[in-house]
């Protein structure tokens, strides 16, 4: 190991991630990312917590979501852009960082896109584990894009969701979960509308991409019992649920200040009351409060997750042997001294003058200073 | 070249920066630098701009600065640590990204560090060209840290500084500064106290570390005409200036808002009139008023520098042919086929499930799954 002095940066490609979760399996690294959550959630008031900073632009929102402990500090960077799949690009594409809060140092930088996916559905699981009724075995899946899957498993091992019901507005999104779901122990049935999904539904999970006011659930639509887990909605004019679906539901969120900005509950006034999760998970403030209410978690994604997802992907990766190391920061032999950084060449033969990439630039004559 | 539309993101590592700014030659790179800050800060209002998240620890802060045109996104990770040094490491270290507002696929991922220290100095320099008495030719340099050198050229090639001051609390700063310099076309003097290095200087430069209100500088040593370029206080509970030197200056921020919380003027009451640079640099606003005003650059770093920064060391490094690629976010044939990425490995041999790293935590029986 290096000493803990040293700025390398270990760094976790999305083929180390890949590898990592292979090698792991979905279902392990799901299950211990949501007990890493429930670990740092009940952890809450140690934690220097923000809502996240966004930029939005006429076609989407670019977040930078940081947090920190006495320990580390973390950031998701993390773009929303429901377009992009028209361009073969991703809807969501992020990736993070852990740093020492002691030194400022970086020391891992890791794809976050499909450890997003992970944290997401685990979290959801994690909340609807404490709020969905006990015994809920049928989930209504709508929105069938790339966050669907890691949410049907989720549901499967930590909650004991055995049945699906799926709608999306792209039928050959629905194909697709269909498929990549075979073999995965869920009855799985295709649905022609949310309504008809949503029919005797123990839980609902909304994952839609839309960037708008959508109505995705109404008030016809819901039954007694139901638990809502509204994933979408996660950005100024960005939501899921019909305002009425809120008004006579228990909502639960991830941390107040963002999801008055961000979740379903935009929609409602600033005093509309709310319960922040980390209080039903350490106790200190009940669930639901009885088999017929409907509960919601209006999650919009909080970087405490990240933070968490983080830390389980550093230990795994370095159980596994798994990631580079990159120098994202420069070791000076006198910190005082960057300038010398610039000087003479390291005799290392890494960075000589002339090394082999620059030389057709050279020999072109641009830009060269002897 | 890749499609715009693939999301492989160029990565700019510290070697890569430094073999950069070998070929370019450093006061070409500040040169540059300054040129685009210029441009940049003349397009003042396409940005979108905020105060950067600062998360602070008793030793230091770790900050994010994020900025956006319509094009791009950047954004800085920058901490600020004074005690680093004594552990070996930067005081200062900093990475920084580039994205595509249209679709959020990070485009550049670059060290900022060295770039840090360029860029900064280049934005004393553009701001002491707007602001210093012309003729300026000696400058005290009070802190003779790890940025002093970059201070030195940048204000010796965009200003027509000839004659350098340096004070250090640090002697051993200033050896160093005054060793580096050698050869460099400045005539240096290192002197036995800040009041000495001050004495007759036409600009004074401060960039020292302390985590602390410091008054470095106090009314008595400031001379009429004076341009005082402070630059080491940029964070709350982190000056320089005794408040007496700003209440009889003309004092010029950055982004007024930032500059409130962390600039020198955090220490004046909230109607201290300032005037932003950019008003200055656009001929909306005038600069000095006279020859015996004593000018202020009450410098902080916005993020809109590291912006034009990322912009020139991208522009540099295509140029040379600097630069790898590194896979940050995932490359899905089908963008709603996260899940579809985990399955089975791509014939391309990179990722097989058991790569020669794996093998022997897979011996070892540890977490392995078939």
């Amino acid at each position: 190991m290096l000493p803990s002095h040293t700025p390398h940066t270990v760094y976790l490609s999305v083929q180390d991630i890949i590898r990592l979760v292979r090698h792991k399996g979905l279902p392990a690294c799901i299950a211990g990312v949501a007990a890493r959550i429930e670990r740092d959630f009940l952890r809450w008031n140690e934690f220097d917590k923000s809502a996240r900073v966004a930029s939005h632009s006429p076609h989407g929102v670019i977040e930078l979501m940081p947090i920190a402990d006495a320990e580390h500090f973390a950031f998701k960077y993390v773009n929303g852009h429901p377009l992009n799949t028209r361009c073969g690009l991703p809807t969501v594409m992020a990736f993070g960082v852990l740093a020492d809060v002691a030194t400022g140092a970086p020391r891992l930088l890791s794809e976050l896109t499909l450890t997003t996916a992970i944290r997401t559905a685990a979290m959801s699981a994690v909340a609807a584990r404490a709020l969905a009724r006990p015994g809920s075995r049928v989930m209504a899946l709508i929105g069938n894009g790339a966050q669907s899957e890691f949410q049907a498993l989720a549901f499967r091992d930590l909650v004991g969701v055995r049945e699906l019901r799926l709608f999306d507005t792209d039928p050959a999104a629905s194909a697709k979960l269909v498929a990549n779901l075979r073999g995965q122990g869920l009855v799985v049935h295709t649905c022609r509308s949310t309504a008809e999904a949503v029919r005797g539904a123990d839980i609902v999970t909304t994952v839609t991409a839309d960037k708008r006011n959508a109505t995705i659930l109404t008030p016809d639509m819901i039954e007694p019992g139901m638990h809502l887990n509204a994933v979408g909605g996660d950005c100024p004019g960005k939501t899921e649920l019909h305002r009425g679906v809120l008004a006579t539901a228990a909502v639960f969120v991830e941390f107040e200040p963002q999801s008055r900005i961000e979740g379903e509950i935009q929609q409602m006034p600033a005093d509309f009351a709310v319960t922040e999760l980390w209080q039903v998970l350490a106790g200190h403030r009940p669930g639901r409060s009885g088999a017929a209410q409907v509960t919601v978690f209006d999650s919009v994604g909080f970087a405490l997750e990240d933070y968490s997802a983080l830390c389980f992907m550093r230990d795994a990766a370095a159980e596994l042997g798994i990631g580079d190391s990159i120098e994202l920061v420069p070791q000076a032999a006198d910190p005082k001294d960057l300038f010398g950084l610039l000087g003479e060449p390291r005799g290392d033969g890494k960075d000589g003058p002339l090394a082999a990439d620059l030389r057709p630039a050279l020999m072109a004559g641009e830009n060269a200073r002897a």
